[in-house]
This record gives C-alpha cells, sequence and structure tokens, in this order.
C-alpha cells in the first residue's frame, strides 16, 4: 500500500466509507460502483474516486469496487485490525455514556478504566469496572498499557490532566473538554467540541431564514 | 454585513475564533492583531484575515481587530444573539449529559424537554424537568416553539424520529445515532459521528508509528 501523506480532510471522511461499504455488507453486496455508491452516500463519484484513489488500487475500471475488500483495507488504514485500549477521564454523564457505549468495543476500542476526582464517586461501579482516583492515573496507564485517554471533564482540569499524560505512554487524546490541549507533538488529539457544533447547527438555521 | 455565500469550512471554524475572543475579552484585552491571534489559536495569520474578511472589514490594517466587536459580530453570525427551544429525544446516559451541560444554556440554547420510549423512564425527572413519552412529541414542539431537536437514540429509531420531526415546524436536527438522516431540505443537520472520530484517532495513532 502506498504511503504518501493523506490529508485529514481525507481521513475524515473514510469512517463514513467504512460505514456504508459496512452497510452493504450486511446486504450481501459483493461489488458497488463509484456511481451507485456516490448516489448512496451523496457525494459526487469524482469525490469517491479521488478519495479512494489515495490508497491505490481499489475500484476497476468498469468494474467496480469490491466491497468486502475494500472495507477490510479502509479498515486497516483507519487502525481497526488493531486494539487500544482506553481510559475515561471524567465519571459523568458523559463519560458513563462513552464507557456503556457497547459499538467501541466491536471496533477494538477497550476501556479498561475510568477515573474522576469526586470522592462520592470514587470506588462506585460502572459495568463491574471501579471508579478510580486521579491520583492513580499514570501507575495504571504503564500498569494496563492504555493507548488512549478520554478527556470528560471541565476545561479547567482538562490542561492539567492533559499535561500529566503528556509523561506517559499515551498516544492519543480523545478531547471532549471545551478547550484546545497544548501536547507534546508525538500525542495525538481528537477533539469533540460539541459547543462547536451546535452553534454551527446555529448558523445554518438562521441562514436559512434570511 | 455582507451576505454572500460562506463555505462550511469558514463556518464550522467561528466557534473556536468565538472561543478565543471570548477568553481575550475575559483577559481585558482590547484589541489583537491577526499575528498575535494566529500565534495563540496555532492557524496562519493569512487564514485568519482570510476566514474574517468573509464578513466584511472587522480588521483595520496596523491596527488590529477589536475583540468585543469582533467576537459580537461572530457571535450573531453564529446565531448567539438569539434563543433556541430544544427537545432532546432519547433519555440515556448521552441525553443526560447534553441536558445537563449548562454552557448551552449561557449561549441561548435551552433545553425544554426530553423524551424518550422506555416506559421505566418515561416520568422520571432530570432537573426537574418530567421525561416525557415520544407520543407527545409532536404535540409538545408545536406548543412550545422547539427549533432544534436533539437525537440520542439508537440508529434504528433515529431513521423513524427524523421522519416524524420532518413534519413538524423543527428547523434542525443535531444528530448523534450512527447514521446519515434523511431529512427535507428545509431541516438543518448537524452529526455528531462519535465512533468516527474515535476512528480518526484511531488513524493518526496508528500513522505516527509507522
Amino acid at each position: 500500500m502506498e504511503t504518501r501523506e493523506i490529508s485529514q480532510a481525507v481521513i475524515s471522511r473514510l469512517p463514513r466509507y467504512l460505514r456504508y461499504l459496512g452497510e452493504l455488507k450486511d446486504e450481501g453486496v459483493e461489488r458497488i460502483s463509484s456511481q451507485e455508491l456516490s448516489s448512496r452516500m451523496k457525494v459526487t463519484a469524482s469525490q469517491i474516486r479521488q478519495d479512494l484513489n489515495n490508497f491505490g488500487g481499489f475500484g476497476q475500471q468498469g468494474y467496480g469496487y469490491k466491497v468486502e475488500f475494500l472495507y477490510d483495507e479502509i479498515g486497516k488504514i483507519l487502525g481497526m485490525d488493531k486494539t487500544h485500549n482506553l481510559i475515561i477521564i471524567g465519571a459523568g454523564n458523559l463519560g458513563h455514556a462513552l464507557f456503556n457505549y457497547m459499538n467501541f468495543e466491536r471496533r477494538g476500542f477497550i476501556f479498561k478504566g475510568i477515573f474522576d476526582v469526586n470522592p462520592d464517586v470514587i470506588g462506585r461501579s460502572i459495568k463491574d469496572v471501579e471508579v478510580l482516583s486521579l491520583d492513580c492515573l499514570e501507575e495504571f496507564i504503564t500498569e494496563n498499557d492504555i493507548d488512549i485517554a478520554v478527556l470528560t471533564i471541565p476545561k479547567t482540569a482538562a490542561l492539567n490532566v492533559a499535561e500529566r499524560l503528556s509523561k506517559t505512554r499515551i498516544k492519543g487524546i480523545w478531547n471532549f473538554a471545551h478547550i484546545d490541549l497544548n501536547v507534546p507533538s508525538h500525542i495525538q488529539v481528537e477533539n469533540v467540541h460539541l459547543s462547536d457544533s451546535l452553534m454551527k447547527l446555529s448558523y445554518n438555521i438562521n441562514r436559512g431564514e434570511e
């Protein structure tokens, strides 16, 4: 497979391809043309060809894409053939929601632990996993080969926790705190800024009214 | 203000500008050059000028941007000077988390109701608001001038609910269900596909290891 640099815009679209290809696979579809995929996904066929060409010849002229093969290949590109160990920092409602969401496990994302600073919450169990004190953070990460930390804590706490995480073996932070984190470049950060998303919806609603 | 079409990419970046400008405002900063803003936000000064030029002359050569003015203007563009009435459909952990997140209210997003189909959940209270049966959906939307519906339900249920919402006065859907909704063009949809975001993080982690 080619390993040239792929833009983050393309990467952002890959999970959606994976979702649609998974549905096609479930429906028993073996191959699909870029035109058919285009009408399902409501993106142009040329965009699909351009995106998928980044990964080298999956499509064949006049034949289309092999669904299962393409599904597997995109899965591999996204690291879905590997297992990742996660912890959640912040055992509030959002932390609970993510911890309970089983589909992540099917994708190889294994939640190993959940942390909080609130003494009323520490020691309680979620799905048979005990909420731990943030004091144990570094030790737990080392002992359990944790790759990804999920931050579901207020922004004031997030900066300090991110700094602590920077000194561990953590490779990625999935950040729900409403602040941009400042971490060394070997740590990847993926932000989910929910307010930003809601504001974008607000813009589009109000624009529609003009 | 100019009303020409602004790309969704620019719109996506506006909430982040608003966040940084809000912080500057809180720090008592009155004006800022695109260079200073650039080094804070870690985007190029030329990107900042390009983005903000979309909305007409906020910046003045050699003077910089007036922080409070720019904050207010971007806020207005994003509809933050208006109030939006929301309902949440799905009273699970994620629905709870969003309902409890007070910062949305500060931005004018008022959660008016929360719905579920589970008889064990219907009738319970969250922050003094009773969880209602989905049977009351259409009536509640009309009577309470609801603009936005938040979907925190499984994808199998989301398609049906989206179809019901299409026949109401709803203007926007904030969709957390892991499926693309098919709604009439007068309804704006903003998707938060959490799995997609986690997969993107997985890609970036694994790429870093190659």
